[in-house]
């Protein structure tokens, strides 16, 4: 840790011992009957002792928390919280006594119950308030399907390899780390070298293969474990391989995303809707990918959960009914444009950029509106959230545009959710794969009349004069546009012969009159037939979380001002258990109390936890703090108990039998804190805390 | 379907058409103000034609339910129930678009929800009400662990391979097969051939692959698809395999059950659990089985959930605090004694089979019971629900004692949840493959004296008289049990020396007096050092579900008794969405109640659907009964709206700010539909249904 946070500690013990003194002082004062001038100014120095504690409590935060902080202060601000996490067991290395692998984590038991929270919001939120359709698919995935969507051949990432151990790298993780390392740490380059340096860093994810080796072997980077020579970079697919079956012959994989089996479903899904669009279809599940060296702790991990969402639209109509619903929304939105022109991400009302065409439709607008209100419901800070457009390099060329959603972490600006209008990409490789046609019908009202081209090749006069090749030319006019046809059509009716380039021949030939007939005629619709749009958001489940976690910790001291404490500030909806039961000491009446408030918990649904043990009470409730445990019951008596807010520290009184109507309320969200702070008697908190 | 259900389906429509004419007769004489008596008989004649119709709607019931009924009639049943599924989306062949895989299904919308449900109601029902530390570990596992586990040298099915095409089989289904269908239809088979063959079925899961082997050829058995001679059997190992990381140096499977997850963690458990015991820790999540050709439609599929408990128990002390609650509960049981002398499940007192020792221990008992209580809350069908011990052979050589939940089905009794106590076993073999003690404290409330053998070598004694074999004296002296090293000490004491055989050395040698010091000494310990044994309920959440819509499935006519009309009973815990609202009409003011209706069921958490299609209320009731939701609001006024149960589709009148409070109760458990029929008007249903 940074050794300016160790003297604000230091600073801090001796703030609050001076803070004890002084206390004694002023109650020495009043017991004595002091006059009230004497006591008036030893309050008044007290008074003036604790603002002076709480500023250097807020710069031991700031320095910790990394906010805005320095890169130390940050990792300092990432390890506090990850020690949290993994002492409270929110994460265990998975397979830890066999020396773990790189890249899998567990959820512990309140890392479960955090997960299961958020995932019963997102269903709430998106698949009940949406009428969505759920899915859920398996994970082992044909190839077929992967081959179809593009993973199979394009799912890489550029690998390097240790010519003499094997080891594997990602190449462009290297390039990176060694010009990062040489722009802050070699004060020997030119201007000129810092400058290209930063180039490449700025264009490293659009190298290829070929470019990337050239700069690895220009630069000299070698193995950062062993500093022997690389291997040129070659793609690795990052889909866990498997078989299908004992046969060994039917290739298949780990799914690398949740949404492919939403798109092979959709006629099914469709009919089930009714055949009306627009609806949404919903998957929730595991999602796995093979990195090749994974970083980035808990942010970067080889299985996690997606929830995915993807929302057929018609193409010509994407409006949505309930946009107006967001609209009104301002947050922080960072469009291309500012991107480029290297402004920062600004304050921005949703239904402006939507109406100026920044967001390029409502549908997409709306879930952008939807996503912000899911996550800061979840407790992220909305002023460490944005929404970032993609740049136009970043975007598949289908995409009409995207966005995404990123939280900033001490590892800088994660991207969380991407939300993308994909146009009829999806749909229509499947379609082409399959033969299966995943299209959308519009019955016309009325009856529409269209005007269409009709090219007829007259077969007899064609093979007279063009035999062998006959049916090339029948080709190449059949497949004239509508100018070319016209045009045709003109020059025959007043040349009564045309020259006509044959691609497939690779020549002229003479077409006359006699040999096709071109006409328009007009023909009555009754609907009309389409591949629809997806427009998609896809939440990274656990990249979430993590963020939560960063976004919801804070320091504060212990009651002797010795010890800082770690609290997790999370809102109801997502704290791991709800509520703890202390008996303020060890006695049977107080633990039979305890019981019966569990049970009434229970039988509430309130998830909760019994704490018998005869720690100190200060000791339990900075215990269920670092939980995030928003609330604390302590059994102080057989008929009325108390009941402790966490962030306020603030007490209530109730009685046995209310306790849990009074817990559910508040934490259904039926009800706030507040009002119950207005509505029962305040239990002052003397006794264990400051 | 089978003749005899055609018959009665006949027999039904013209029983309908009969009493409409008797009902047109009643009418009429009403109109007519002909004599009571008249009416009085015609009435009469209408009741006897309802209970004629009634029974037979009860035969055809039972013809097609299969309930006892024949195999045909069994099929015939499960077919109506599967095509119910497929038709309405509960299930769908994954990838469909692309033939399929066999033995990998999705959950479509309703079956998404039916599924979540589920899996709430294990969350309350286990892990929240007994207090478990649920955890959520990866799919990906690497190979230590499973190798630990025992699953990459025995998780193995015997298979065969067309020796023409490759094509596989598993060589004991084509051995059942093949005598199966000797039995049944070659009547030119002895009494004697028919025995062996019925001795072979009995012992199938006994047989190894050489025994296997021979009866295939013996039986001149081939591949059933091409008639082409077979390899001989040899095991294949159910895993998927996959690779973690680029290398291909780290080989990993998908896990074939979550509970390793659980093992591993142990220790971390232990710990948050303040080193206590009992605890129990659950975990929910996909496993996965590479099966050799899955058969049984839903039941044995490739991918599915599992939902497993490891109850991490003192072995000297196997009670349970909460035993009492279930210790009255009355249901099937089958214990071995029982399997063997030919008798079947019969209803036992839970609390008598484990104070008999027919259950072997208290905690089991008490999972057999919650595991009842589970299945039965979800519309299990309590009579088609028997516990079954393991016999001696089906159970691992480790394992105090194994129950089987098996529900009945159409394809017979099947094995949804194992009930087990496999001792001291995956944590010891954890312990031993990874290095790390895995192991409980209890500490004693007063040290205990102990006494304890203490074998002391004289090593410069030894070391004179055995030089280089000296270490290998020392470690066989130490190696001495109890008996061995008392019966030394008293022929030192009288003959001054003894022969002792030393294995590592293979002979005798003379131990003389002064070479090694033998005696009993008196310690105190403070605490004992144990591995806990685990109590393992592992539920099939996919084959409970099926089991599910089988049990809660049946048929009734339609109003016009022409058709035959599919609901699922659930209860609302299960029900896909728990109500749909539909306008009578289509009307603009009947939608916007519709609307309204729907805000608050939403705000209140009550999934449902607004079906505004305008067909006949009649046809949007039976849609909605295929769906097994429960209740249907229709809204036929703009100030008070009906509610109609599915079963017994009686419809109260409720207000429409009521609607949803009404809902809420109902559905939430907290009222019954008796208490709503009981407190509201009642609607007469003469419009829609009969």
């Amino acid at each position: 840790m940074a050794a300016s946070e160790d003297s604000l500690r230091r600073a801090l013990v001796e703030k609050q011992s001076t803070i004890e003194s002084q206390g004694n002082a002023v109650r020495a004062l009043k017991a004595s009957n002091a006059e009230k001038k004497a006591v008036d100014e030893a309050i008044e120095k007290l008074n003036a002792l604790k603002l002076e504690k709480s500023s250097i409590e807020k710069q031991l935060q700031a320095s910790v928390s990394g906010n805005p902080g320095s890169s130390v202060s940050k990792e300092a601000f990432r390890q506090a919280v990850v020690n949290t996490l993994v002492g409270r067991l929110f994460f265990i290395p998975s397979f830890k006594i066999y020396g773990g692998v790189a890249g899998l984590y567990d959820y512990g038991p309140p890392g479960c119950a955090v997960k299961s929270n958020v995932l019963a919001f997102w269903r709430q939120h998106f698949v009940l308030e949406e009428n969505m359709l759920e899915v859920d698919c398996p994970c082992v995935t044909p190839e077929v399907v992967l081959k179809a969507s593009g993973h199979v051949d394009k799912f890489t990432d550029l690998m390097v390899k240790d010519e003499k151990t094997g080891t594997c790298y990602r190449a462009d993780h290297l390039l990176k780390d060694f010009c990062n390392e040489k722009i802050q740490k070699d004060l020997s380059i030119t201007a000129e070298k810092a400058a290209e340096l930063k180039h490449v860093l700025a264009v490293l994810d659009d190298l290829s293969a070929e470019e990337l080796g050239t700069k690895i072997k220009e630069y000299g980077i070698t193995a950062p474990d062993t500093r022997n020579p690389l291997s040129d970079p070659y793609p690795f697919n990052l889909m866990f391989q498997t078989s299908i079956g004992p046969s060994g012959l039917s290739p298949g994989y780990m799914r690398p995303e949740t949404a492919q089996g939403i798109f092979v479903n959709f006629k099914d899904l469709y009919y089930y809707n009714g055949n009306k669009l627009p609806f949404a279809a919903a998957q929730i599940g595991q999602a796995f990918r093979n990195e090749i060296s994974p970083r980035q702790g808990l942010l970067r991990v080889r299985e996690f959960t997606l929830a995915e969402i993807e929302h057929f639209v018609d193409p010509d109509d994407k409006s949505h009914p309930k946009y107006s619903e967001v609209a009104d929304l301002e947050f922080l939105m960072f469009p291309r444009e500012q991107q480029i022109s290297g402004q920062s991400a600004k304050k921005t009302c949703l239904g402006e950029a939507v109406s100026k065409g920044i967001v390029n439709n409502e549908t997409l607008g709306y879930f952008i509106g939807r996503v912000y209100l899911f996550l800061t419901r979840l407790g992220i800070d909305k002023d460490r959230l944005r929404f970032r457009q993609h740049l136009a390099n970043e975007m598949a060329h289908y995409a009409a545009d995207c966005w995404d959603a990123e939280i900033e972490s001490s590892y800088g600006w994660i991207e969380c959710v991407g939300i993308a209008d994909r146009s009829a990409y999806d749909l229509r490789a499947h379609m082409d794969k399959s033969g299966v046609p995943l299209v959308a019908h519009e019955k016309f009202s009325e009856p529409k009349e269209v005007e269409k081209l009709v090219i007829v090749p007259v077969k007899k006069e064609l093979g007279l004069s063009f035999k062998g090749n006959q049916k090339k030319v029948v080709e190449a006019l059949e497949a004239m546009n509508e100018k070319e046809a016209l045009d045709m059509k003109s020059s025959l009716e007043t040349k009564g012969e045309v020259e006509f380039h044959v691609c497939t021949l690779g020549e002229n030939v003479t077409i006359k009159k006699s040999m096709v007939s071109i006409s328009k005629e007009k023909k009555k619709e009754h609907q009309r037939t389409f591949t629809p749009s997806v427009i998609e958001p896809s939440f990274g489940i656990g990249r979430i979380i993590y963020c939560l976690y960063e976004h919801s910790f804070y320091l504060r001291s212990s009651k002797a001002g010795d010890e800082q404490l770690n609290v997790f500030r999370f809102p109801s909806l997502v704290a791991p258990i709800k509520c703890t039961v202390f008996p303020l000491v060890q006695n049977q009446q107080y633990e039979d109390v305890a019981k019966i408030i569990s049970k009434s918990l229970t039988a509430a649904g309130i998830s909760h936890k019994i704490d018998i043990t005869g720690t100190s009470i200060g000791k339990r409730y900075a215990r269920t703090d670092e939980l995030g445990v928003p609330f604390a019951i302590t059994v102080d008596s057989t008929s009325s108990v108390t009941i402790r807010e966490r962030d306020s520290k603030d007490q209530i009184r109730v009685n046995v039998e209310e306790a849990a109507t009074v817990m559910k309320s508040v934490t259904d969200g039926n009800t706030t804190w507040a009002d119950a702070w207005a509505n029962f008697p305040h239990h002052s908190s003397v006794s264990a805390e400051e």
